[in-house]
C-alpha cells in the first residue's frame, strides 16, 4: 500500500538479498524508519520490540529470520536453536511457529551449504504468499462490504475495527483492512472507526496512519466507544484480525476485541474476522481455556510516547508511583458472537462446521 | 479520605467562607495542588475544565457557584444567567441542574441581602448531605461484598471499577469506591481492578491514586482487559458509578461502561451502580434515545498528558496528523444489564419496579 504516494510491503529483501529490511513499526505515525536485519538477535529484537508486529508478518520476519541464521551457520543445532528462539519471541501467534516448521520443512535434506539458500527462498514464498493470501481476503471480504452497501447505495458505509489488521500487520494489503483497501478502490462511500487499542495504540498509530497515508476517511476512537456508536446505528460492520484462530471458531485477537464482538451481538451488527488460513490452529478446540495469552510489561500501560509540543518523541508516565498496572496482550472471542470468518479460501461461519469446511480446501 | 494521611474533602470552603477550595482533578495523580474558586467564571472553569469532575461533586461545584454568583449580584437577572451559566457547563449530568434548582428553590423569597448567605448555607447543605449519602451508600454496598465473601472468607475479593466515582467524583467517600473504602476499613481481603478510561484516563490517575494514597490494593489495566479478566475468573464484582439514572434503571456513565456490563453478563458477574438518588432523572425512560451525550475536544483523545523521565509534566500527541478523533463522554447501560442500583436508601433492583420503590422512599 502506498506511504507518501510510493507503493511499500512492510518487509522486503536488497537485491543481492544481503539484509532484509522492515518499516520501525514502533515510531510510527511520527517517524518513518526503514531498518536492516542481518542477524538473528537483530530479528528476535525486532520481533520482541514490535518493530514488526502482526501475525502474518511475524511469520514472515521470523522466516527470514531463520534464513539469516544458517547463513552464519547451518548446523543443526543452531538451525534448533535460531528457531526455538525465533519462537519463543512471542508465545500468542501461531504463524511464528507456523513459518518456522514450513522453513524447516523444506530445507529438511538439503547440505549445509544449500540450507540457508533454500531457507530464504521458502521465506521469500511466504512473504509473496502472504501478498496473494491477503488479496484474496480482500476480494471475499469485498463481497460483504458490497452487500450492505447493495441496501443503500449512497449511504456511507461505517466499519470499525481494532488493532492494527492492516498492510503493517501483514507483507501487503492486511486481512481487516484487505476489504477495506479493495471497498476504496471501487470508489464504495466507505469510512473506518479506528479503535486506538490500548496500551499499545496499534490502532491510533498504524492503522490510522496506513489509512491516512492512503486516503481513506476514518476517525480515531478510545477502545470504550464502540459499544455507544453501535448502539446508535453508526457502525454498519466490525472487521478485525486474529492471531490464533480454534478448531471450533473462537478467535485469540487483541485485547479488548472480545468486548466490541460482545456490543455488535447487542446490538446486531455483523462481526467478521478476517484471517489467512495459517492463524487456524487446529489442534485447540477451547479458545478460552487452551490459548496461552501474552503478559507484557507493565510499562506498556504506565508510560506513553508522543510527540511534544517541540514536535520531539518524548515518552511520559501517565499513573501514579505507587500503582502496579497489567498488560494482557490478547483476548478470546467465542466462535458465537462471530458473524463470519474472511478467509483467503472464501467466507465461512465461526463453529465447526466451517472450520471443516475449510480444512477440506486446504 | 486520606492525602499523604490527612484527611481530606474535595471541597470546602475557608473560614470565613471567602472562597472555595478545590483540589485541581486535571494535574492528578503528577502534582497535588488547592486552587480557590471565588467568582462565576472560576467555578465554571474548574467545571468546564475537569478540575473537578464526577456529578456529586459538580453539583456541589455548582451550588457554591451560584452562591458567589449572587454575593457579587442578587439580582433575579443575575441569578438567571448565573444559574445557566453554570447548568450549560456540561451537559449529561443531572446533578448539575438538580444542585442548582435546590438552591434556587432555598432562596426564593429571600431578599437581596440574604439570598447569597442562604445560597451559601444551601451549597453547604449540599456538601454535607453528599457526604452522608455516600456514607450510606457505602455501608449498602458493603452487604453484597460482605455476601460475595461469605463464600469464601480467605480469598481476596477482585472488584473491577471504571473511570473515577471516589471520593474525588463527591465531596467525600464516593459512590462507587465507597463500598470498597468501607470493606477495607472493615480488613476483608480486597483488591481493586481499575479500568484506565481513555480518553481522560480517571481511573488511572484519580481512582488508582485515591487507592494508592488509601492504601488500597489494586491494578491498573486497560479499558481493552476487564472481558479477558472475567472470562478467567479474575472479577468477582463490578461497581461503578452513574451521571444519570433513568426511572426505568438504565444508567448513563463514562463512555464503556456499556462494554464492561455486557462482558458481566456474558460472564455471569454481578454488575451493580452505586449512585445517590439526585442522579435519578424520573422524566427519562429511554436512556439511549433520551440523554444527551456530551461530545468534548478530540484533543482529549489525540494527546495525553503525564510526566517525563526529567519530571516535567507534558502533554503530546500520539496520532497521525491527518487523522480525526470522536469523544464521546459517555454511554448507556440498558437496565437489563445491570444486577441492582446501590443508593444511599437501600439497594434495588435496576427496573421499573426497583425504581418506583426507590421514588416511595424520597
Amino acid at each position: 500500500m502506498k506511504v507518501n504516494g510510493k507503493f511499500f510491503r512492510s518487509i522486503w529483501t536488497d537485491e543481492n538479498c544481503s539484509q532484509v529490511n522492515i518499516i520501525d513499526q514502533s515510531i510510527l505515525p511520527h517517524k518513518f524508519e526503514i531498518i536492516a536485519l542481518k542477524n538473528i538477535d537483530q530479528f528476535c529484537d525486532a520481533i520482541v520490540n514490535m518493530k514488526v508486529r502482526g501475525a502474518p508478518l511475524i511469520g514472515a520476519t521470523a522466516a527470514f529470520g531463520l534464513a539469516f541464521a544458517l547463513q552464519d551457520n547451518a548446523s543443526s543445532t543452531n538451525e534448533e536453536a535460531a528457531a526455538q528462539k525465533l519462537i519463543n519471541t512471542r508465545p500468542t501467534a501461531i504463524n511464528l511457529s507456523w513459518a518456522i516448521n514450513r522453513v524447516r520443512n523444506e530445507i529438511k535434506g538439503a547440505t549445509n551449504e544449500n540450507k540457508s539458500r533454500t531457507a530464504l527462498m521458502s521465506a521469500q514464498k511466504i512473504a509473496d504468499e502472504d501478498i496473494q493470501t491477503c488479496n484474496d481476503i480482500g476480494n471475499n471480504g469485498l463481497k460483504i462490504i458490497d452487500q450492505i452497501r447493495s441496501n443503500n447505495y449512497s449511504k456511507t458505509i461505517n466499519i470499525l475495527t481494532h488493532c492494527n489488521a492492516g498492510w503493517l500487520a501483514t507483507v501487503d494489503w492486511g486481512t481487516a483492512l484487505a476489504p477495506i483497501y479493495k471497498a476504496f478502490e471501487k470508489g464504495f462511500p466507505i469510512h473506518v472507526w479506528v479503535d486506538e487499542t490500548r496500551p499499545r495504540n496499534q490502532g491510533a498509530s498504524l492503522t490510522a496512519w496506513e489509512l491516512s497515508q492512503h486516503g481513506i476517511p476514518h476517525t480515531i476512537i478510545p477502545d470504550n466507544t464502540g459499544g455507544h456508536l453501535m448502539q446508535h446505528g453508526l457502525v454498519d460492520l466490525c472487521i478485525v484480525g486474529s492471531d490464533r484462530t480454534t478448531a471450533t471458531g473462537d478467535v485469540c485477537n487483541k485485547i479488548g476485541t472480545y468486548l466490541k464482538a460482545l456490543a455488535a451481538a447487542d446490538n446486531n451488527i455483523p462481526f467478521y474476522v478476517a484471517l489467512p488460513t495459517s492463524t487456524i490452529d487446529w489442534n485447540i478446540n477451547d479458545g478460552i481455556n487452551e490459548i496461552p495469552i501474552e503478559e507484557r510489561d507493565p510499562q506498556e500501560v504506565t508510560t506513553i510516547s508522543g510527540i511534544n509540543a517541540d514536535g520531539i518523541f518524548q515518552s511520559v508516565t501517565i499513573t501514579p508511583k505507587g500503582s502496579r498496572a497489567a498488560n494482557y496482550g490478547f483476548d478470546v472471542t467465542p466462535a458465537k458472537f462471530i458473524t463470519g470468518l474472511i478467509t483467503e479460501k472464501g467466507n465461512f461461519p465461526a463453529s465447526i462446521a466451517g472450520l471443516k469446511q475449510i480444512k477440506s480446501l486446504l
